[in-house]
């Protein structure tokens, strides 16, 4: 594991040099990616989602599967202290040999984070590790990034937290293969079977989706340790699904598809506006921009055709 | 007018040689632009923007102005039928000699209507118009757009339709330089009272505006024609104090600023996809990404540099 972490840190890395090396490591072992099965893991502070993640990994682990868990948090630059906490919250995953955690760089793009994520998450396939878990926060745009590359992707709700949808925006149910309510116990039982009702109806009025599956609502308790086997009998079940239906493949292509064109932009952008030319001639046409007798298209454009061929 | 007219269907032409005569066009006109005032103008459907419109642009052409009115509404396609539903609501204005009411194309992305928007203002400039009104439906991102190239923004709101904010986002409330609150009269002018009250409240919590002006929240009614003339008298405050910091030209010249480097991402991207050399490639490159051996980020750096020299 310790070559897997140094191979991941080259990913992130900002230096030309080491991003040069991490393209050949990951050309070098792509023949041995994909062979894992890529859940998404979304939910607000506090719903709970590491301990979720402990009860569920000590489920899919006892499977006799290798478990790699990414955590992304691009809403705050993370702190060496709350990868620790991570860890510390995931007691007994982190300490079994079986198990891999690994908090996602948060600072830079989101399409920078989804490559780098994309990325550590081929070298944990490589690595041997054939269950990923991919987590965020569900309140930003990475939700839809993690989306985009898991196969199935689960939201975590909190019951009677006053509002059943807690800022939760309408896009990431219908993104969600299924939601789960978590810390159903004690006093909160009653409360989370209210919300699981409502929630049903909530996501019967979605459109279906594309998969064909029916997006179901479960509740679990962390605590208690209850309905966590019902949630990996669930994601076995998708999973034997999609792939009978070859739902699971052509869903890998399409995510790769927009890979390749979402990188496309964010690249192309980067790569104009770093350009020595570009650079050079941006200051004399900002400064055109602003004066009266130039239209800011006609300077764009100009510009743009110097650098591309027609 | 009819030549304006000709000139805008040039602008908003998608033919290439249309669209070169109408740069040229601009290009010649360029120095007698920029010498009106730009007032943005948005509120949901119902809150009576038209006769609003109607209300102010007789008072603003009794000045002495000529008043150009162009409306966006990008969320539906505008038809034939809702153009002359726009010109038969502005009645009075529609036919006086010293106004000219056109409608925006509400088709193809953000990034082309702000461009022909622009456009058509500046040609409207050309032909002599000294106050322009660009008024747009506040239900998605046009007001971003609109209040990017007017000097001033007026968001109007309903009284009393239950919620105050009427699904109005707070960035939209942020950007008002003004609130007016219409419809102010007969049983719903204490509901509007009270509504001014609310909103002032609320926009007291938001950050000041850059230009220093404080954001008023106004009554008034179309219908009664009461509350107009202090709407115009408050866009002459404005109008004096920002000529007077100086503010006037440094908004001018930031707009335009933020206007070269928006055209130049949605252009590159244009060219960049509608390059041959990158159609070609493409169709290679998309089957090799939906195939196992590739890296989707390799493949699109790959294809980058052959485009743009490094």
């Amino acid at each position: 594991m310790a070559i897997l972490s140094r191979a991941i840190t080259l990913t992130e890395s900002t230096k030309e040099t080491h991003k040069q090396l991490a393209g050949e490591i990951l050309q070098g072992v792509i023949h041995a990616t994909g062979n894992s099965f890529r859940l998404g893991i979304t939910g607000v502070p506090g719903v709970g989602k590491s301990t979720f993640i402990e009860c569920l990994g000590k489920k899919i682990i006892k499977q006799g599967h290798k478990l790699a868990v990414l955590a992304i948090d691009p809403s705050s630059s993370k702190s060496l202290g709350s990868i620790l906490g991570d860890k510390t919250r995931m007691e007994e995953l982190s300490t079994h040999k079986n198990v891999y955690i690994r908090p996602s760089p948060s600072s830079g793009t989101l399409g920078g984070i989804a490559k780098a994520t994309y990325e550590t998450m081929l070298l944990c396939e490589a690595a041997g590790f054939d269950f990923i878990i991919i987590e965020t926060v569900g309140v930003g745009q990475s939700e839809v990034m993690v989306s985009g590359i898991t196969d199935f992707f689960l939201l975590l709700m909190l019951a009677g937290a006053g509002d059943e949808l807690q800022g939760i925006k309408r896009g990431i149910m219908e993104m969600a293969d299924s939601v789960i309510i978590t810390k159903a116990d004690g006093p909160n039982l009653q409360k989370a079977q209210l919300a699981k009702a409502q929630i049903e109806n909530a996501v019967h009025l979605l459109q279906p989706q594309e998969s064909g599956f029916i997006t179901s609502v479960e509740v679990c308790s962390s605590l208690e340790n209850k309905g966590i086997t019902e949630v990996y009998l669930l994601i076995e079940k998708y999973r034997k699904f999609a792939i009978a239906t070859n739902y699971f493949l052509f869903k890998r292509k399409k995510q790769q598809r927009e890979l390749l064109y979402d990188f496309l932009e964010e690249s192309l952008k980067k790569q104009f506006f770093s350009n020595p030319k570009v650079i050079q001639e941006l200051k004399k046409i900002e400064e055109q921009s602003i004066s009266k007798g130039f239209i800011p298209f006609n300077l764009a454009n100009a510009l743009i055709r110097k650098i591309i061929d027609p």
